[in-house]
């Protein structure tokens, strides 16, 4: 529940702009590392002194600053400061609970995201939170932890395969959310994949632990659908945006990721539906077992009752009783009688469509 | 499920524009039919090299090129770089999961569409994923299989039937959407049919597999759905797009398909409501069977309980029972109580209305 | 379900404009008349021979030519190029499957609608398609069958009464879409009725049938949902139009009839809330009763179960049970006994208020 | 449901503007009140003849006058001929179902409204149709019985008390408007009360009548919403309309009475949503009774089967059955055996949490 | 219920701007704090007098007014006619019951807004409501009862930490919005705290009380989406309003506070999907006790039956029954009989997947 939270309550009554790290604190020490390129060279170094950030900001060439580890709130704070960032805007860097947007300030864009990743045994879904400062030769990215699915660019860079190299830092800022973008789709692979597996349970042998499967399917797809809706406003802003730092070539790539979007919220409310479907589906095929194992009690019941109660009837001790007597009356009469009973039992029942 | 989610995670990490079919690979060859044609004449031809295509592009005739088979990355390469078609574009058409869309390039216009057909046996619909590109003398037409949607449009230009080889490479582009937009409507009449048979099933005899056809029904709307919701934005799109390609004389031919599709989402929508509905029926026959079950089980229960009871009293062992010495008590006393209490029973069933 | 969806799949792969009658086939002669009138002067006739409606075209007054059965491609065809009518409008004439729409073409408009009336024993819609041409000086309306509905209008010009004979063609028009939307409300009222019966019996005797009437209501309500949402917009439209046919003067009333329109798509929306409420009401009736049966059940066999079990054990056979000869056992003892237990059992249920 | 319909079908093919009263037809003679007012002094008279009305026509004061009565079609048309109001209108005025609406004619206002009031015995809510014609220097207002909703209107007219003296017509109609919006929170109130009263019932006991309630409650919900809906539409447009009428001091009055719809509105959806988990809570609440009945029976005959059956070996017959003659196997030993049976019953019923 | 309403019925009929408190009646003296401050200085003290209040009208330092206790109308009165403040905002201060919402008057603002807290025992939300007018350089704040949400503000002036002390009077209403939206997230995080309660008793131990928690979540949902959607809007209106009392320096502050609402909204959104699956589940486990218990009844019941029939059988008193004279007849046979009968029900009921 808490994930859905906005923000974290230890926060309320700060001033704004109020530097706190919100998230799961962490020790490791955040990691920075540094690309510098141009169509011609590429330069790359590991830094953890923030200090040497700052020689690369009036350069011509693209350099990309990448800090993992953003619960140290000081590396934070001096880069920054360093390249005249907003104080809002550092302390929406170190909210981890941030909704992804985009914001246009004088200089530079910020843009939040959300990089998600699926549990490998639970169908849960974790988030790490990235933010993108985007100037017009630097991007400064920061995320939680180290994963790599920036890696892929940071390829792309060194082998300077792609437009990036000859391109601007907007591209670059394109090819990391993109990089983002299109890890969701993995996500959603995985996901259908969950939402198989439940289906052909539900038709095979529906079970309790089905349908707390379905609610938590349905939980998630709640969280995956509230990270990606203001993603596709903030993607659809960066493409309307009329700023010097977003270049005409750049549109259609933003057109695309844009698209891509789209195309991920289209297949989560189908999702949604289909899980929702789900639900139905679990629930009448309940009642139907029951209506099953209802008509054989019926049937049984039904048929056993008057038969016992026929022999009921004649362990009776009165004494008058005549057909007691009869010769013919035990193995031949009260039998019968039985079969006569269950028989006509059984043809209505057919009669009915119960059996 | 796959099939809703619009981008293969294999595709992740790729650097964008980087070409990689996406879908069902397949083996046959690749098959490219052209057609050249102005008002007097008509050149068809089927090629396997791409290059010839190339001779068509500066011609002032109409030229349609129609590839079948997009699993062949190169062919469709080099006639995207021959017509000058953007990376991105040449992605999207291989890509056979790309929803529905219309976007305007320098030069060209480029359309993706799904055409779809149901599967004989299962209600489980089949998506062919099919792009135009659309420039001021030509149209290129990309599909996965051979389908024989579009030779009623080659049919026509041979014959010269209707305003095709009159018009120009917009009223082409135009033909053929509407011809995978009408046969939609195909579609749907099947879709309805069966409907229709789940609907009887429904009244005369619901059973688990009608749940199941119903769960599919809901699964195939859905999916239908989305191949048409954007498909309608991209229609709309090309009848108030301010292009060059898109003559005046198109534009009533344009709004005629956008209605079409209006009417398709509205029937979609419609059955939506019909099968929703559909399931409600479904549950609540399924309470109704089990409340008639329920009903009899009482009534044969309750009417036999206290008899069994009385027959039980009868044959305690008690040594001074006096009843059992009665003369008339066997044939005459015991059957008559029972007799009364059973009427009494049923006449108590009858006023509560339950028989 | 086939009525839903909006084109005949035998049209897919014609021509845009190909003139194919879709829907019910009928054989009567089309019948064609004429009223031809300006303030003064009304000229009434009728025809069958098309050829007669051209002489009006040119003249000052205003004409209208109404043709009942559009199953006769021919006239419609005649008529429509003699008039100048878009072969693509001509299309949409003979579709009686065409949802409503208003299109505006140079010198005329051309507005579809949906004519409803109710079937007398099944709570099903039937529609008749009606189109009409305005021109600046002449109205066409095209009906399916012969219909009273426009006999009205025709009587009020004759009468002259109210400002048809005085106003022009626009008026017309507008009085044949008021008289198309007023018998929308006559609809209403008999779906109100039968809304009302199912709901009495629903409170009264709710059965399988209700829950059938139900459904069927559901489906009409989807139906009549859909004829008249897309109306609506055209009428709007009709009255946002700019165009030299439609009169200032006749604002108001498109702005009265539009706002009828709005008034019959609220009672839409009201019955569908009201129809879905009653399947709530329906299903939970139905657990009602089928809790009331289980408590009869549960009573009736939890007083008589140890009953019958104490019967049951004085009729064991063990040689030593003293009870058996206890002289005041068996109308005394035996008796009190089961009369304690049944006595207890009705406390119990009285306190947990099943009783 | 009747109520819900917008317009009578009686009217269904009458020429558009023919005056006929539409709703329940009453006898007493329409009252006609006028106030004459300006910032000095207060005329206020009764009058049964219209023609006294036309006095005040031109004067530069206030006229205010009330017609309580609309069933008088001549009276309307009377008024409305002098005073210059289009025969649609008027239609408007006497068509009791006509729904809320603001409309703009040259030289006055049409403001249509819906004054309710909740039946005191059953939660039905009755609607009085009330009209406003507002004009540079009058306002004419129409109800169907005579109401004291407008009383407190004219109780500070004759005070001089707040603004109302010293104003316009705008502010008036303003006030008159204002004062049925008020009355639409009395009418929440009660609303609230039934409610909650239900809410009391449906914890404490749960009957079918509840359920009837609910339904009703959700009707009448129905209802509220479609008068209110629109009437926010007409008061939103009277706010943002430009006419000379509507002057710039009573602008932040409009703005006001439109905060209240929109407070109103809120609260019906408010109440929506609570009615609709009522019905949620109701059937759950059925089935839990449901199941505790279950449970009983489930315990009680559990645990009696098997003794019965116990009890029903030793009542066989068999000549040789050792342990009837065991001299401890009465009162002991199947005693023992059936209350070890019992006990084990109860054991596992309350391992499974059943007890 | 009644707090959903949003205008208390005491009122219908007053004159519009009448002052009249509407809420909870209080007993304590308002209580009224003046801080005054600029860049340099700041001035604070306690007052009970209002006409101290005036002193502080005409100085160019920013001035905070804030009065607690809203309930004495004569206070809010004296205040509002020194400020100027229009009737209607006096009427709107004095209502506890009024949305949130947003007004522009000629030289200040009005703000209208709900600080919500959580009922300790019961999940009960309690609002208070909070006015503010904002003139160029002062800022006057109600509030029903004194909180301490506005403490962290005047700690932040005392102090000078921050920008509050150097900017103007819209940043001093910034930081009061946002003390008040800070402190939803507050009860965002205990409503996750006491959702996530149910959750777990929903699993372990679902009972009636569960149902009506979740009913009460829901209901508490209701309204506090009630108080947030306007507050949306009000914010938004914020930081569009081109007013020269909100400078260009505060809006990123703005900007950031909106983000929070919609966070805020969006956690709404969530939770309420979250707590109607909670309902969904709760069914669909009812349904599965239910099941369970069925499955139980049957199995022992369809055991017992049979072999309880077969002991009546041998309970019969025919004579002529030579299966009792069987010497190997009653521990043999018999029992091997019923042991079978058990054996194959249970080899039955194994192959249904009932065990």
């Amino acid at each position: 529940m808490r994930k859905l939270i906005g923000k974290a309550s230890k926060k309320a009554g700060l001033a704004p702009g109020a530097l706190v790290f919100v998230g799961e604190q962490r020790h490791e020490e955040p990691k920075i590392s540094i690309m510098d390129y141009d169509a011609d060279h590429v330069d790359e170094r590991e830094e953890t002194d923030v200090d040497e950030c700052l020689a690369f900001r009036d350069t011509p060439t693209v350099t990309w600053i990448n800090v993992s580890g953003i619960h140290d709130v000081s590396t934070v704070e001096k880069l920054g400061t360093c390249y005249g960032v907003h104080p809002l805007v550092l302390e929406d860097i170190l909210n981890t609970k941030q909704r992804p947007k985009l914001e246009e300030f004088e200089g530079y864009l910020f843009i939040a995201l959300k990089m998600l990743s699926l549990d490998r045994e639970s169908p849960e879904l974790i988030a790490d939170h990235i933010s993108l400062i985007v100037g017009p030769n630097f991007v400064i990215s920061f995320e939680e932890t180290e994963d790599d699915v920036f890696e892929v660019v940071r390829q792309r860079i060194r082998n300077g395969r792609g437009r990036v190299r000859a391109a601007g830092s907007d591209y670059l800022a394109y090819a990391l959310v993109d990089a983002v973008v299109d890890n969701y789709f993995v996500v959603l692979e995985q996901l259908a994949e969950r939402i198989e597996e439940v289906e052909e349970e539900l038709v095979s042998n529906p079970s309790t632990e089905t349908m707390q499967t379905i609610y938590s399917l349905k939980r998630e797809l709640i969280f995956l659908r509230r990270s990606v809706w203001p993603l596709r406003e903030a993607i659809a802003g960066l493409g309307r945006i009329d700023s010097p730092i977003v270049s005409k070539e750049t549109q259609p790539y933003l057109r695309d990721v844009y698209d891509h979007t789209i195309q991920i919220i289209d297949t989560i409310e189908s999702f949604r539906d289909v899980v929702s479907g789900m639900h139905d589906t679990y629930l009448s095929s309940l009642s139907n077992r029951m209506n099953e194992v209802m008509k054989v009690l019926t049937i049984i019941a039904t048929i056993f009752i008057p038969l016992t109660f026929l022999a009921g009837i004649y362990g009776m001790n009165f004494r008058h009783m005549p057909e007691l007597a009869w010769g013919w009356a035990y193995p031949g009469g009260i039998w019968a009688v039985m079969a006569a009973v269950t028989v006509g039992m059984l043809l209505y029942f057919r009669r009915k469509q119960w059996l």
